[in-house]
């Protein structure tokens, strides 16, 4: 395996899976995590993951869910080549195909309606019009720039069966603009969980499920903290990386 | 003070007030004091309490915040004679008025764009288009008969002036309907807390600030549980209530 100046190879702790990483780009965080965990696929599913960057949500998925097949979507050419890399050092490539295209465009390679579930972890800025260098993959990666969070949902309501599901980590104070763009593709938002720090801090993620044609009846989860002081992280967060308490218990 | 058959006076706890109940009509829950709570109304508001009932907002607003003036509408006759004579038993007259009206003709009572906050504890219940006997109370009180939640939201938002502060308490499965029926009538959702029994649970009540006219921007805060053991409320909702902590902590 040859690696490329700046990457290096991460091991995922699940089923032996390994990620290549670029440190010089966007490395993958706890919300793609979260978001694999949260993400409660039917079996034998067909999933697209929109803006997958170093591939993190199709092995991870992979690993706990081992789901039929996962398509990752990425517009740039360069991370999209290293995700495809990632795949093929895991002997993945019958199950995780990396198409490096333009989300807007996917329905050209993708059925409308055929898809069982989207995950997405998508960009959480907004796009305020400054001009960023095309080349600087860690701005397209956060920022709204190749895409618009409305772009995301109109696009994984398209490529989704009736019923189909969508799952999506954001940012909870752009709570009422995923809602209402839900709405208005149809994904009926169904389930939501919000991410907390630790207990008494406001949440910086927001996991939401919506079910395409779903009736409207939302449930809400209980918290997810993520510390459970300076020194550990909650049995929770524990048992969603797969890993051990450092503390024994 | 002379009561009617099936009513008791409940001593509020709160600088005196009192307020007259019948057990055989909705009594107020703890959803109208966390509400209340929740307001932050600014200082010399004037305030609509949209569907009042015994009156149980009007007074506690006015015993926690002391706004210049409250309306409370009632559609329920009755209800709403019972409302009066909590005011008066208090000696409010000059700052709570109940008005016993629908409060889809409020606006031949009240200036539109005139208010600066709008509280409302609605019916919670859809109206499933079964018959229910308009004599119930109960009924009038728990079911979106009277008015629907759309009803609610546009005439608060029609009530209020530009930049007013609307607050409202429900339950968390309807918030995608919440959430996008306030931006219909554009009351900007801007803070969310949502009520958890006890750790671990589903919430059953969501707390929703929105400001009309406000720019896009959700803060959600930290969960607010009710009861921290089988024993014993939580210390934040003894200091709701302003009681005293039955352990003696």
């Amino acid at each position: 395996m040859i690696l490329n100046d700046g990457e290096k190879i991460e091991d995922l702790q699940l089923k032996g899976l390994k990620i290549i990483q670029n440190k010089k780009w966007f490395c993958f965080g706890m919300d793609s995590v979260l978001l694999s965990d949260f993400a409660d696929l039917k079996k034998k599913s067909t999933v697209v993951d929109l803006g997958t960057g170093t591939g993190i949500i199709p092995l991870l998925l992979w690993g706990k869910k081992e789901p039929e097949k996962i398509y990752g979507i990425e517009i740039q050419d360069e991370v999209a080549e290293m995700a495809g890399r990632s795949v093929s050092m895991n002997n993945l490539e019958d199950r995780i195909e990396i198409l490096n295209i333009d989300m807007k465009d996917v329905e050209n390679h993708i059925k409308s309606n055929s898809i069982d579930a989207v995950v997405t972890n998508p960009p959480y800025v907004e796009s305020n019009g400054g001009i960023v260098n095309p080349e600087d993959k860690k701005a397209l990666s956060r920022h709204e720039i190749s895409c618009s969070l409305e772009d995301v949902i109109r696009t994984s309501s398209r490529l989704l069966k009736h019923h189909g599901r969508f799952y999506m980590v954001h940012r909870p104070y752009r709570m009422a603009d995923i809602i209402e763009l839900m709405r208005k593709y149809k994904l009926e938002p169904k389930r939501m969980r919000l991410v907390y720090p630790r207990q008494g801090t406001n949440p910086n993620m927001i996991l939401i499920k919506g079910v395409k044609g779903g009736n409207p009846e939302m449930k809400i989860d209980p918290p997810l903290y993520v510390y459970r002081d300076k020194e550990s992280y909650t049995d929770e967060i524990y048992e969603i990386y797969g890993m051990e308490r450092k503390d024994g218990r």
